[in-house]
C-alpha cells in the first residue's frame, strides 16, 4: 500500500516530553503496522528553539535518524550534536532529549521497536 | 549511542533481487539493535536506471520513505510512481520491486519489521 504525502497524518504536539515549543509529527507508519513489535516510525520536525524533554524508554529503543538541520542531543547524560546523516540510538533502558541547536528546521526520522 | 554518518557502514549491492545496476547501502541501524524484532533500518541510493526486482516479504513488512528522487513501485503487481515524501508500506505476504523512475539519485530510508 502507497501512503501518500498529502494523505500522512500530522500531528503538533506542544511540550513535548516536557520540551520547549512544538514538535510537528508527520506519522508514516500507524502503530498497527509495526504487528506488536513497534509503535513509531515518523518524521519530526523542530523549528528553532524547540525541543523535546528528557525521557526514557523501557521494553524499546528509539532512533533519530538526522535529515536536515543541527541538534543538541543528549545521549544517556551526555550532550553531544548531531548534524545531517547522523543517527542517535537510545537502547532501553536508557534516556536522551534532543533540541534544535541551529537557525533552520531539525528535521529526523523517528523509530521505536521493541527491544 | 551516537552513529557518525562518517562511521556508518556502506554496501554496494549489484543486482540487487535481479534488478538493474546496483544499489548503495547505508546501514542506519545493525540488524542486533533490533532485538529480534526487524533486520533493516538503511538509506538506499539508486542511480538512475536502477531498480531492486520483485520479491516477497514473508514474517516481516518492509516500508520505503522516499527522500529524494522519483521511483516506480510495483505494489503487490500494481505499478504506480512515488515521489519524495511517499511512504510504500509491504506487509507480510506481499511482494514488490522498486526502480529508479528519474533523472536524478533516488533515495530512500527502508525499514525491516517482524511481522
Amino acid at each position: 500500500m502507497i501512503i501518500r504525502k498529502e494523505e500522512q497524518k500530522i500531528t503538533i504536539n506542544e511540550h513535548m516530553r516536557g520540551g520547549d515549543g512544538s514538535v510537528q509529527l508527520r506519522q508514516l507508519l500507524a502503530p498497527e503496522q509495526f504487528c506488536g513489535h513497534g509503535r513509531l516510525f515518523s518524521r519530526l520536525e523542530l523549528a528553532p528553539g524547540c525541543s523535546i524533554g528528557v525521557h526514557p524508554h523501557n521494553g524499546e529503543s528509539e532512533t533519530f535518524y538526522v535529515l536536515q538541520g543541527t541538534a543538541r542531543f543528549n545521549d544517556n547524560g551526555e550532550e553531544r550534536p548531531l548534524y545531517p546523516g547522523d543517527v542517535a540510538h537510545t537502547p532501553s533502558g536508557q534516556f536522551h532529549s534532543i533540541s534544535n541547536a541551529g537557525q533552520e528546521p531539525l528535521v529526523l526520522v523517528a523509530l521505536i521497536v521493541n527491544s
